[in-house]
């Protein structure tokens, strides 16, 4: 599968980020997708990198970003939106519920509560979901940041997470959505400080929700047709 | 209930409306709502009318628009679907499927296929659900536009009328969405043509759709708080 | 509104239960409905009390269970499921997830994780869902039976509250479906031990889901008719 | 992928049908599914053959009844409905939804309109679902039986198709549920007098149905276990 991973790389260049990921968030996700045919684009070249050409030849985008939402432009949210209703698969991470694509195609605010460094438990809430193939009823993270309900997200098709925070939350950790004829899911576990892309549980959901949110079909513009009666009016 | 009718307005100055509808369509909706507390506001005066401060005074809104979606400031349109994630409720008839709010709260391209003048015949699909309150299993409009699937939305929390017409297609006719605390409720019929909104059964949807999509609570900003715990960290 | 609580009654018998709940969990409920028309029955009169006859003149039923289930006739469960699904509502309290009505009406195994005593902390993941007026966004309970994921449920129509457990779980706590014409609530907390139904925020979600429990229609006997055609044949 | 066929074969044996499908209804099903490990039980030997060895050595399941469903024993019914709760997958066909394992899966009456011979037009409604892949917006059946809503099923996971009557009517012809571990698609089209299962896009249906249908993962003994907490309490 043709992966494009957008990381915004802007605390990677920073040492505490770096200590963790020194490939940089975008680095670890593709070691994650060993196999597949990654590209992978930060902030300093998703201008020219997200381009309708390139989306078209995607099938499944990988969207990290935390405090340089603002920074993306109008065109390349509403680009990757458009390939999304269009057939091409999408997985946003952790923070990236405030990015400008997820917000586009959520329709809501995307708000939530949160706080830094908690201790997270991940529960299966759709044990026969694909993304969930392969995982244990419960696995853990020892630091992960807190995000908590109202998660403020239309209903999901599928609830395949619910997370326990030792702090006192419950958020839906990982949701799937549909929106024209591409495939979303959400994941939360993800902060830039913490290992948790190393993690094997963690992995396997990532590689099993790329393969879930493979392209079915691609379909052409997105307009709305005068058409012929199929049936002889009477 | 206070509710604001916006119709856009601009079909009804012509002659071919005013012979269906001599006070326009937001009249004939009005008619439909008596017994509330009404406003109407077109798009003469919609950038005056549709504010904040009117919006978190309003219970349901109503939106009609069909040749003049683009007119509409973006400014209101955000203003609307802010407030329907704050609790505010609306109903969304026809052609409004590619209005500027509607399309900010859904996320998808709300695309359909459309044919001038069929017959259509309406099913209930949820019997039991408050918009379908009182009404015959299926009922029919003999002029109405057909608008056929594939229809972009994302998945509908409730489809509770399924739409047939004699020219061979089919329709999500009217479908309930939750977007933060707000209720909506698309209704297809309504044809500017045609005297939909004097139906009968018609007006006995819209009146039990006002009714279910009556604000349960309203938000305030929304934003991301940071919180504390609420257990003491081991 | 008619409601018919039924408790199965047995624990109340218990001297560690009458210190609870002196009146019976059936009584504590009856209170926590008062303004309504409340009929109380349990194991020992339910052959004689539910009929179809009654329940079609109950607009809401509750039902509480645990050590007993078996012991309710296979006729009660059947005359219980069949009139939800005509139209009348039903809220399923604490441990009736194994009653043989909701098993019937659900379809599933409705198996879960369980514990003695623990602390719950209840979160609202439908904030503008009826049964979750007035509420605030989270609410705790000092003592109540851990229920856990995987619970196994057919996906809720709407997943009112999830519950956090001090021991480490999670759990959809609040789940609505419907069945035909009827509207079902279950929701989780209530062990005979605590004085879960005295608490302010848990009469009110009881209250909530009765009002939104009550029929919209009912309907005639569930047949396959073979009904002719609408539209002439070609 | 091994697929086990069940077919009551009691119209098959009177010459309107055999001159359809002179193997049998399982025997077009088998021939749809050439290349899979295809087993064929029909009621003569179901008893013998349903067993829950059988089925935890079975990925999907075809399930085709009429006129026999009260001759399937309530035990054949409940090790169906078991094994797909344990993460079988399965799919109903046509009259099917009468049958004893789809009502019992569904926990609701499945009731619905019938009318002989009319010609069916099935739309696709979920484009990117799996079940959809490779098929044009809408194909058409000259002659099928006419299946109309309301249907009385639960909320589906999924709406694939709805079907258009020329007779007038609509269905939810193409529907999938989650029960347990186990997925489930029921397909409408179907009817023994016709030669629907030869039709080119109706095997495609079946073939995508039965792809997607395979157990993501097959669970045990379906109990409420008393587990230890897994945080200290304090």
């Amino acid at each position: 599968m043709k992966i494009l991973i957008y990381n915004e790389g802007v605390h990677d260049k920073e040492d505490w980020v770096k200590k963790v990921y020194p490939k940089g968030i975008h680095g670890a996700l593709a070691e994650a997708l060993s196999g597949h045919d990654v590209t992978v684009t930060t902030l300093d070249d998703a201008e020219e990198v997200v381009t309708e050409e390139r989306l078209e030849n995607t099938d499944v985008m990988l969207w990290w970003g935390h405090c340089a939402h603002d920074k993306v432009s109008d065109r390349v949210a509403r680009c990757v939106a458009d390939a999304v209703r269009r057939g091409m698969g999408i997985i946003f991470l952790h923070s990236a519920h405030l990015s400008k694509p997820f917000r586009l195609l959520m329709g809501t605010s995307c708000t939530l509560k949160w706080r830094d460094d908690d201790r997270e438990r991940l529960w299966v809430a759709a044990p026969s979901h694909p993304i969930a193939a392969g995982l244990p009823e419960h696995f853990e993270l020892a630091h992960e940041e807190m995000y908590g309900e109202f998660f403020d997200i239309p209903h999901p098709d599928e609830t395949v997470f619910i997370g326990w925070f030792a702090g006192g939350e419950v958020f839906r950790s990982g949701v799937t959505f549909t929106r024209g004829a591409g495939h979303i899911f959400y994941f939360q576990p993800g902060h830039e400080s913490f290992p948790t892309y190393y993690d094997v549980n963690i992995v396997r959901v990532i590689r099993n929700a790329v393969a879930w949110a493979a392209p079915i079909r691609r379909t052409g513009p997105l307009v709305c047709p005068n058409t012929a009666a199929l049936e002889e009016r009477k």
